[in-house]
């Protein structure tokens, strides 16, 4: 298996992703989002790009929510933190979702054979999905305003730490994801301070979401892997 | 002191250099045979982006050196192996570089109010010649062929852990920077195996240069500060 990642939505060409397995990564907030909407019983998410794309499906029923600079979008029942995310809010409900990157990212990957959505919380549970799909894999780091995130690279570093100890087979990293590992090896005992310290950290704890941060650095607390069926992203 | 860190030449945008220091990095092999020349004696380095331009400078006095694809260019009497610029060889001499990545990333530079060059080689040295400065810091890795190197990565970690430890002032650093600094720390007691696993170190290793990476490999054995003064690089 070949590993490869790519540092931002900014630099994700189409082309990186055909025949691969893609893992989308947007630890603050998007998907780990996601994760939590899917444990709670939501049916699916339908991730898109505008807030006018939200509006018009939700004449359809589904549920919208979704962030623009950090912050709930006006008419939406929900903003893009975790913890609103609970089963008497979202259980058998459809939703959609339109955050800043991690949608957008989810997007770039569409031309990998499969696309799964990764966060702390299922680091484990998406790094056996993937080794059962017996693809190449592609991590896509969504970053911030198309810069580098670094709590975004430390879980793809803790994903590739996975992949390495249940593959049965040869894995091999490129440079960008050898360097993401070892970030990971150097912050494994400080997970929750490294997302605090990050610029993403830095600016939902200065809009008031703490306490997202702390949902978000749970180490695999899901067994949850979301993953692209069509435009929806269900239980994979 | 604010630090930010650039993955690839590929990403470097002039507006990200203004009012700053840059200290480009090229550890296999730019930068580390920079260092070398001028530490053996060379009087300066004009570092072109092209073979043409080189060649008209030839005409001047100057020595030629450089690569393309790893390989010395026909008609230059010098590669890009450090190893080759010995005393013997370059002492009062004025050398003409041309590198596919490392070259390209010192003119990406220019704009920086300073431009070092830096290499695991003079790594301390020139995160003291940076603090003297007085100038928030950009690192560029050069990379190789518009992605990331890795051992361009874990060199800016080196020298952000040595500006950290020698700057009297307090330290920010951005995402990136903060991802290298946390790569170095996992990896300070394998530097060399981090270069030979990497994909520059592969690719010199089988066209034959392995011996390179050996010297380039090497933590602080210079305290020389290649630095830019309008079009040439000389002792900072």
């Amino acid at each position: 298996m070949h590993i490869e990642v790519i540092s931002s939505v900014n630099e994700a060409r189409a082309d990186r992703f055909t025949h691969r397995t893609a893992i989308v990564i947007d630890v603050l907030r998007a998907t780990s989002t996601m994760i939590t909407a899917l444990q709670a019983g939501a049916v699916s998410i339908y991730p898109v790009e505008t807030v006018l794309e939200a509006r018009t499906l939700q004449r359809q029923g589904y549920m919208l929510a979704g962030e623009r600079f950090c912050r709930k979008i006006p008419g939406f029942e929900l903003g893009n933190s975790p913890n609103d995310f609970t089963p008497e809010v979202v259980q058998g409900r459809r939703i959609v979702l339109t955050t800043t990157n991690g949608t957008r990212a989810v997007h770039k990957a569409m031309r990998a054979d499969f696309v799964l959505s990764a966060a702390l919380l299922n680091a484990t549970a998406c790094a056996k999905a993937a080794i059962e799909l017996r693809r190449d894999v592609v991590l896509l780091c969504a970053g911030c305003h198309d810069d580098f995130a670094l709590e975004d690279g430390l879980c793809a570093g803790l994903i590739i730490d996975r992949l390495k100890a249940l593959s049965s087979s040869s894995v091999g990293i490129d440079d960008f994801g050898t360097a993401m590992l070892g970030l990971y090896h150097s912050s494994k005992e400080c997970v929750a301070e490294r997302l605090t310290a990050s610029s993403s950290g830095k600016r939902l704890i200065k809009m008031g979401f703490g306490r997202d941060i702390e949902s978000c650095a749970q180490l695999d607390t899901s067994g949850i892997v979301p993953k692209l069926q069509g435009d929806m992203i269900i239980v994979g």
